[in-house]
């Protein structure tokens, strides 16, 4: 990729004297230093530089086009880009894929040629790259972008939409003053990708942290491993979320999983961040570029002008799972020094009444310095009001104090916007954020609290070029769903725990379970693709005797009418259930599923994802996502989940599906924990297509 | 509270040439056009007025005295307002409650000079009054803020935090030009408080919504009646939420409550809306302020020049319970005039390339007005990036045919500061608010659209003055909870729906149960004083036949070593359980709380709460609160919940609680809904003081 970051020398097919053409031309000469060669027949010079007729006209070697002609040129141009050899293409021309199915066309034989000519597309339909760090403005976007990003930041950027390029970015400059370092435009990425990117920006010394607004995800399996293996926090914000979208619902777990939860469960397996919007996105990328300061804990002293901000601060850290610092006594000595007698220092550190008493700057400072020497305080939040009052706070020092003492900052800041934007500005590069909401600044915090480095440290999987021949269409074989009995063969076949059971083709048969397993029983009638049995009146969940046996194998029996058989098992008694599933899904390959069980969790489900096959801690990890986690470490003198068990359940379930392609989903349902064991007591194996009938029954 | 906000001359008591004293005369100049007073024995004339040695000397009679001298010359302070006649002091001073003990007492030594005098203080620490309706300026603030406030919005705010009013309305004003109606900032609020103010701002005819930051609620149950008749939104920002403060749980229901989940459970319950934090309540406000038009239907249609905005707007919209709007032929029609061929019409309606087609201002005004004569649209949700292009919206034009087609209208506004604010101050003065974070912005209309006006309509309730009479220390009486038989007879008693049951001392008793239910049963150890019964062995759950009655009645007989009782019931099977209680709590009194049973809803506590007795509809709402709400209403063919049977439980329960003084909890656990009926299983009362023996058992 390195002929898209740093070319030698760049031409500009379709630059010109108006609109984007020029601004393509203008915004070159910002800053890259290579040769930069304009082609266009109609003008014998651009922005002071030699135009030439065409691309083979072009003196020198090449290595990277950037495109702005209109789309149905771009075949011709991509040949005649690879008879001069280039390796990379920017297309910043719309009119493909995104106006429908012959923009599509168009997009694919421009693919065809690309790759016949060994040359990797970035684009179509995209603003390029802006990369402020080396001043190279690859992009036809408004040269005021060349002016205002004049200081690198330590956010890259990866977004597959123009807004986010074009016009927040500005935005996001003027209005918010947050500064960024690479921002990568890549719109229809029908060839380069979020994939191919990712490893660059980890590699790239200057950025920190990297955020990603995502559509789709075409890679997603390779995705997770990078974003695993990342050194540095990624943050996405992925649009498609809505419901509107989601496949029909099979089993529970593809119902469960729905398109938007598993991608966002199977992202926050891999460490990533969740952003839930543009702004939200930005803003847990600057807090976590500066997360070596911020991961060292999360006991925060708060230092505020006003009990009300400083106990909702309280309030919202612990909402978010951050810690309100005890101070030590030291520190608290020390506050008493400056405080007023009447006032006993604690946390949060209100010091108004100290700024009356011994002056502003004088309190400040002498409060500052006793929590962040306090060995109990891992972060220090200062609550600031910016520009009423002229007197500076030094920065640098009080940066400097906090580096010393190992300690991480952060401010929110209100005030007047003038003084503001610079008092941001400063801190921002200091590596000290600014937070203008509570709510934000906190959840930002808890974010960067959180970060530990990466999931699967190592070294980055080697990204390939994307296979971007067209999908070959999905086989039309029917699915076939599994009889109860007929998939926990199978699952037991892979040695998973199961209830012990028997299939009775008559009631003399039932009554050989009593014998093995005593009472209660539980019957259920299996017939062939039926799922949910109960809603059939299929199951009989309490057998309490020889007779109730008897009434309950004839009213089953009445309802087969011959065309199945009845279960037998003698009934579990479980401390709670939950629900584990696998699932093969398109983009991700074999996931698997781990929840609460029962009637509520389809309400107000609780899931967490991760792939498959199991990671090491990958069972532990999943429970700990789990809103109810606390349920499985023994809460209530319950016996607490033997994780052994269920991890080893877990892996032979991705090991086993992962062996036989025709297993599309497995949803064991409930899977019961009885003494801290699992056990599971109902099944169903969902296939691509028929098995024979001698491998499952 | 007239002479507060209508005064007709004020004593300005502690005026001075210097700092705040100065400010105060100041301010009060810059529009009030009452008598101004100034009272300091120093000054023979302040900023123009003269100044008077001592109240007994200002010549004409004074109504509002504001008090700015120490603390200490309070007390004399106040008898001389008695003495004058005055009948509002605002004492701005600090050095009171909030210092600790001394200022507490001289606080309370003031209140009762106030009392005996007649006057009602407002007060004490606080920054007083700021009306920029009719510019009366009644603080000792920063004189810039009469300079910025010069244009009253539509927002009022009573706020028990100086930093509200002295930093962060500034804030608001100058970065976020969201423009205020009135501030009342109460600070100690020893005798004036939120419940005193609410009147005359709900009844303020300039003021569209009240936001509250509130660190207390001492009469919260004369304020949720307030909220609850209240024709105007109010939003609540409750401080001090976090379980640090949580009473020590005696009872689930205690514990489910916590302090906060309580308080704000309650609020919901009322109508109000609630912030997390300070930007939130302000947001908010502005939206509810103009929800006379946003609260129309939630069909949304978007508007946008960028199609990712448009699909991560769809997400979150689904996510809060909006809906995109299926936009109707007639709108596809009109959108297709304007739109290129290739692109087809849909919601939301991407109009960039409608824009190059046709010209800006050309494509938006006809799909604003497509979307806004589309009958199957409540709200067009306009996206704009502001001040790259210099031409104008026309955006009183704009509100003119949203008002003519009876829609309602937001902004969601990306661009650059000094356009953006212009544009914001026009647009949100016309009536249309302007967000510039996708997320704030719809769960700001989603807030507004769920605005049906008051909980329940009618005239306001009376405030009469606080009883400030110090509190009376609690009493000392022990707590004693009743065990389950006494509990559930004194339920039972109420009318309640009880399991039947039986309290054994011999087995020949239990097996009489066997022979009234059947089997299986149910029997129970009952100890005194112990209600976690089930952590203790005492809880056989399922007992199947003679044998096992037997062993099960031996079992717990050992353990009970002859202290107690067995009890006996049918075993109840359920489609699933619920938790019911009643607690009296200082500030509301009796409460009702409903909400999910079993293991998983202490980890994940889903309930709702009302103010017992309950009203009618009180239990459905209290339902439709429930996240799992769905599941009353027949969810997987489960029969619905009986609302009616459940109704009249909880009224019993209120009714007979609130008859009963000596009961201060009561906790419904499980109470179990079997084919839709509502049956208690387990009960436990909690007294304050022990009942005779007679009475219970």
């Amino acid at each position: 990729m390195d002929f898209f970051f740093n070319p030698q020398a760049v031409a500009l097919v379709g630059a010109s004297a108006k609109r984007t053409g020029a601004n393509l031309v203008h915004n070159l000469k910002q800053g890259y230093e290579g040769e930069i060669y304009p082609v266009n027949p109609n003008y014998q010079e651009l922005g002071g530089l030699t135009c030439h007729p065409s691309l083979a006209q072009v003196p020198g070697p090449v290595d990277l086009a950037i495109a702005l002609v209109p789309a149905r040129f771009l075949p011709q141009v991509l040949k005649d880009c690879g008879a001069k050899g280039i390796r990379g293409v920017m297309i910043q021309s719309a009119g493909f894929a995104e106006v429908g199915t012959e923009g599509l066309a168009l997009q694919q034989e421009c693919l065809s040629i690309a790759r016949e000519s060994g040359i990797r597309l970035w684009g179509p339909n995209c603003m390029g790259l802006v990369d402020v760090y080396n001043r190279r403005f690859f992009t036809f976007m408004h040269p005021y972008i060349t002016e205002v990003l004049n200081h690198p930041g330590r956010i890259s950027l990866v977004v597959q939409s123009g807004m986010l390029s074009a016009a927040f970015l500005p935005e996001t400059v003027d209005r918010r003053s947050i500064e960024v370092n690479k921002v990568c435009s890549i719109g229809n990425k029908c060839d380069v990708d979020e994939c191919d990117l990712l490893p660059a920006l980890i590699e790239d010394e200057t950025t920190g942290a990297i955020g990603l607004y995502l559509e789709s995800l075409p890679r997603g399996r390779l995705f997770l491993e990078l974003a695993a293996a990342s050194p540095k926090p990624l943050v996405v914000l992925k649009a498609g979320t809505s419901q509107r979208g989601a496949r029909a619902a099979l089993s529970h777990t593809a119902s469960l999983a729905g398109d938007a939860r598993l991608t966002l469960g199977l992202l926050q397996d891999a460490g990533v961040h969740l952003a839930n919007d543009f702004h939200h996105l930005i803003d847990l990328c600057r807090s976590l570029a500066t997360s070596k300061d911020l991961s060292r804990g999360s006991r925060v002293a708060i230092m505020t002008f006003s009990g009300g901000s400083g106990i909702v601060t309280c309030d919202l850290l612990e909402q978010r799972g951050m810690e309100v610092a005890e101070l030590s006594a030291q520190c608290l000595e020390a506050l008493q020094e400056v405080y007023p007698p009447w006032m006993p220092p604690a946390n949060p550190m209100d010091i108004y009444p100290a700024m009356e008493q011994v002056g502003r700057m004088k309190a400040f400072h002498a409060a500052a310095r006793a929590a962040l020497q306090d060995p109990q305080v891992d972060l220090l939040m200062i609550h600031h009001f910016i520009g009423l009052d002229d007197e500076d706070l030094d920065l640098a020092r009080l940066k400097q104090m906090a580096d010393e003492t190992g300690k991480a900052l952060a401010f929110w800041g209100i005030g007047f916007e003038g003084p503001a934007r610079k008092f941001r500005i400063e801190a921002e590069r200091l590596g000290i954020p600014v937070y203008s909401e509570l709510t934000r600044a906190v959840d930002c915090l808890a974010a960067a609290a959180s970060w530990q480095g990466p999931r699967q440290p190592g070294p980055l999987p080697v990204v390939p070029p994307r296979d971007t021949r067209p999908a070959e269409p999905v086989a039309s074989g029917a699915r076939v769903s599994l009889d109860e009995f007929a998939s926990k063969t199978m699952l037991a076949g892979w040695g998973l725990p199961m209830v012990p059971e028997l299939a009775a083709q008559t009631l003399e048969q039932a009554r050989e379970a009593a014998v093995r397993w005593g009472y209660p029983l539980v019957l259920k009638g299996l017939m062939p693709q039926v799922v949910h049995k109960s809603e059939l009146g299929l199951v009989e969940p309490e057998v309490n005797g020889p007779e109730q046996l008897a009434e309950a194998f004839e009213r089953l029996q009445e309802k087969l009418k011959g065309q199945g058989r009845v279960l037998v098992q003698p009934k579990v008694r479980a401390d709670y259930e939950l629900i584990v599933g696998y699932l093969r899904d398109a983009s991700f390959g074999g996931c698997l599923m781990l929840g609460l069980g029962g009637l509520l969790t389809e309400l107000v489900p609780d899931v967490a994802f991760t792939l498959a096959p199991l990671k090491p801690g990958g069972a532990a990890d999943m429970l700990s996502r789990l809103k109810a986690s606390d349920l499985f470490q023994g809460f209530r003198s319950l016996p607490p989940v033997d994780l052994e068990a269920l991890a080893d359940l877990l892996a032979r379930l991705g090991q086993g599906a992962a062996a036989s392609k025709e297993v599309e989903q497995v949803d064991i349902n409930p899977l019961l924990i009885s003494n801290g064991k699992p056990v599971a007591v109902d099944a169903t194996v969902i296939l691509t297509q028929p098995p024979h009938e001698d491998e499952t029954a």
